[in-house]
C-alpha cells in the first residue's frame, strides 16, 4: 500500500517544496491513514506538520472547532463539516494547507442518503476551501484506502490551482 | 498489515469495552499508523475518540501542550516528551487512555545516543503514565510498523494493570 502511493507523495513533496508550503491532515473515516501514507516518505517532516484524527464528533468540535450546529444539522459526513475540519487543521497546526476526510467506511453506518462508501473530502489553502463528495465501492479497507488516495490527489490538484 | 493486527485490536476493543473506557493516540514517528490500525476495526468508534499526529515539534507544543523546555532539553525522542504527548492526548480529546510514540524511523535523523530504530512509547491512563524505550531494526517502514504494534501491545498491558 505504501509503495503504490510513492508517486503521489513524491509529487506532493515536490509541489509543497517548490511553493515552500507546509500541510496538515484532519481525518475521520481514514483514521490516520493519510498521515501514515505521507510520513512513509523519508524527509516528509520538511513539509508535513501533522494533524488531527477526529474520529469522534467531540474531537471534531473540541480540537478542530467544528460547530455543534453544523454537526447536528448536516451530520459528520457533510460538506460544511469537512470544510470546517480542513480549515481547523490549518488553524490548530499552523500549516499552510490541509486535507480532511469524513465518510461512511462501513460495514455499518450507512443510510439511504449516505450509503456505505460515501466520503466527503475537503482541502483548505490560502483562506479558501474546496470540497467534493465521492462514492467508493468495496469493503471497509477498500473505501478507506481509496479515500486516502483521493485525498492526496485532491490536495495535489489544489496546490496546482493558479 | 491490517489483518495481522486483528487479534491485537480485538483484544484492545474487548479490554476497553469491558472497562467502559475510551482511548486516543498521539503519534510522531508512526505518523497516523496507530490510528489507522485501530480504525481498521469496524465498531472502533465505540472506544477510539481520535488523536493528534504531532509530527512537527510545533504541533507537539501547540496542540498537545508539550513544553518547549522539555523539547529543547531532551529532544523530541525522549521520555519526558512522549509522556507529555500521551497525557496531552487524553486532555485534548477527553479520552480515558492514550498511547504516544516518538522515535527515529530513519533513514536520516539518527545520532550516537539515539540511533535509527530508537522509539519512545508512553501510555497515559487514570492520571498515571508509563514509558519505555525500544530499539527496532529494519528500514523506515519496518521501524514504524513495529513501533505501532508495540504501542498497541503496551496500551493493552496498561489496561490490564491492577
Amino acid at each position: 500500500m505504501f509503495e503504490e502511493n510513492d508517486a503521489l507523495t513524491a509529487a506532493l513533496a515536490e509541489a509543497l517544496g517548490a511553493a515552500k508550503l507546509t500541510c496538515a491532515t484532519a481525518e475521520s473515516c481514514t483514521g490516520g491513514l493519510i498521515g501514515a501514507l505521507l510520513t512513509a516518505r523519508p524527509g516528509s517532516s520538511d513539509w508535513y506538520l501533522g494533524g488531527v484524527i477526529s474520529y469522534a464528533n467531540s474531537v471534531k468540535e473540541r480540537v478542530l472547532g467544528v460547530s455543534a450546529g453544523d454537526l447536528a444539522a448536516w451530520g459528520a459526513v457533510s460538506e460544511p463539516v469537512v470544510r470546517a475540519m480542513a480549515a481547523g487543521a490549518c488553524r490548530v497546526t499552523g500549516a499552510d494547507a490541509a486535507v480532511a476526510t469524513s465518510g461512511v467506511a462501513g460495514p455499518g453506518g450507512g443510510s439511504p442518503d449516505k450509503p456505505v462508501g460515501t466520503v466527503w473530502i475537503a482541502v483548505a489553502l490560502r483562506g479558501r476551501t474546496w470540497a467534493e463528495c465521492l462514492h467508493f465501492s468495496g469493503d471497509r479497507d477498500a473505501v478507506r484506502v481509496q479515500a486516502a488516495r483521493q485525498a492526496l490527489r485532491m490536495l495535489l490538484e489544489c496546490l496546482q490551482e493558479p
